[in-house]
């Protein structure tokens, strides 16, 4: 199989994730009809994502591996799409764990199960508690499928330790950063700027970014050196990321980037940008208002000026600048020895460019 | 390693959840107190539990393979933990789904980790949602664990494809049973005594008998009749098992089998038992006081009375008895074909033996 553009990509990678959902939808609706519906709203919900992942995953792989075998690159989609279920997993435990009925100005799978129309008050305990049901016990099949994905995967013994090593890791390591997430918000740990960063590299960068890219490396085959150039990479890429999605979330403009408006401010997350001010005087007048459930635009955007104004914007903008130029250091190695080959350089070097420009 | 006693049996495997713990809690305590606190709380409750389930697989392989190997018994001890890692997994997100902050007289870990002492309403809600979080998470990584585990065992190409195989179909339907059963609660799907019955069979009777048994017999490399006469074994002792479980609930001594006393009542759990009295006149009288949050003692007296003059707890009592014939049916198969060898019978029925006379 010969993938020549992006869009390809991502209709390949699609097409996998919907054989998947297809495959075991007869199985599913032996359950009964409530078990088929969970099941085809999940299919929609995780047929409708960006791809960032899995799309990392086979453009390194493509590029580490120029003159692959059919079978190489279709063992390489497969755990790309492994990943993209992992990541739904993730995503559908924490919107448990937050609340959250809305993504991308649409319900989420659990909006959808309550049966809400971008109207939360028309869901009652009833239905909500019968979604977030629905979407943990989800969660947890998409979490084995991902697993049992990476213990099928037709590679060798060896290659399968390795991977299934890196798994076990990065299960592990999100699940520690969402914990630390949790506490963050719960007022169990004390938000500092380390303690931010830290819990955002283990429970984003690892899986989002380091993953794909050591998924990449160990099938291909390649050297040591390479897949530990990855897992610096993938730490950088991941924070550029998160610390742009951050920024986003309260500077950027909704009605393109699609978050629910003033989410994280309204929500009193603990984000970089906020651990920054905390540390200025403009903290004692941000602080009233923050993580006010029923934040009015009025007060969103004199949080905005005030975090303008004490130097956070500014400071999270130079953090993203600092992420990406590691990336590239750790992309040369100083002197051009991290091994990793001219083709995947340049395909990483591509996500970067993405994340830097990125508006939604 | 040879292991005589059923005290022996358990030490083993206590041991082997011990090392599992103990090999991750180093990892753990790198991402801080929290976690580690969240780690060592799990590995007090998983040490806590019954082994039922890796009893039986061990009770089982021995039987079947007479002259096995050392490292036979090793790979069997290393599932049998990982069933148990699978158990707790379940315990946890099914807890967390029930509001369930008690097993057993003691705080379980959601309850342990909100810092309750037999007292529900001393738990703050922020207390109880860093509480749910954990063991969500928990929930997630032992679930992970154990299929890292089957993934990771030391048996031919052919037994792991046949291994993981059935463990996708265990979780699948352990998940579709887990499913209609919160349904069943949140009243979406009609109770009826069919779909109780078939639910019980999915959630409960498949991973913790089926899948014991059948894993034993594929790791003994027993012949196919072997493997499936395990399947409608497994699904009669779950079966049994629970039946009996939901008798003592309603009509058993608190005091020795330890659950939190009329807990099924009070929460209007649709048993077989509720199913059957639906059927009766007597419900009407019973339905006022069903699934009553403040239920004292004396509604549960009355209650339990009409339970037994509308027949609904000799049909129970009955349904078990029928159980556990059709267990002594499988195992001979009419004409003693099962295939199954004597020794792994005589462990089967003491087993069958167990659930008849349980008490707790």
């Amino acid at each position: 199989m010969t993938i020549t553009t992006q869009e390809d990509l991502s209709r390949t990678i699609e097409d996998a994730l919907r054989r998947r959902f297809s495959e075991r939808s007869v199985a599913a609706a032996e359950y009964g009809d409530e078990f088929a519906t969970l099941w085809r709203l999940a299919a929609d919900h995780v047929l409708g994502g960006k791809l960032i992942r899995p799309r990392l995953l086979l453009d390194v792989h493509r590029a580490l591996t120029p003159g692959s075998s059919a079978q190489g690159a279709e063992v390489a989609i497969e755990l790309a799409a492994d990943i993209e279920l992992l990541h739904f997993a993730f995503l559908l435990h924490d919107d448990v764990i937050d609340g959250d009925l809305i993504r991308r100005h649409r319900p989420n799978l659990i909006g959808s199960l309550a049966g809400i129309e971008g109207d939360h008050a028309a869901a009652t305990d009833a239905d909500l508690h019968w979604a977030r049901s629905g979407a943990i016990l989800m969660g947890d099949l998409l979490l084995s499928s991902a697993i049992l994905g990476f213990s099928r995967a037709a590679v060798s013994a060896g290659t399968r330790v390795r991977l299934l090593d890196l798994l076990e890791h990065v299960v592990l390591e999100t699940v520690a950063g969402e914990h630390t997430d949790v506490g963050l918000s719960d007022g169990v740990i004390r938000p500092d700027l380390q303690r931010i960063l830290a819990m955002t590299a283990y429970k984003t960068a690892t899986y989002s970014f380091a993953l794909p890219l050591r998924a990449a490396a160990i099938l291909a085959d390649a050297a040591p050196a390479v897949e530990s150039s990855m897992v610096e990479i993938g730490r950088h890429l991941g924070l550029a990321y998160q610390l742009q999605d951050d920024h986003l979330s309260v500077f950027g403009d909704h009605a393109v980037h699609g978050k629910d408006a003033h989410a994280d401010l309204r929500s009193g997350k603990e984000t970089a940008i906020i651990a920054y001010a905390r540390m200025t005087s403009e903290w004692s007048s941000i602080e009233p208002r923050f993580g006010q459930g029923d934040l009015l635009p009025d007060d969103a955007a004199r949080i905005r000026q005030l975090l303008i104004r004490c130097g956070a914007e500014s400071f999270i903008r130079s953090l993203v600048d600092d992420q990406l130029t590691a990336v590239h250091e750790a992309l040369e190695n100083g002197d051009g020895t991290s091994g990793i080959p001219e083709a995947a350089r340049l395909a990483i070097v591509a996500v970067a460019r993405s994340i830097e420009g990125r508006r939604r």
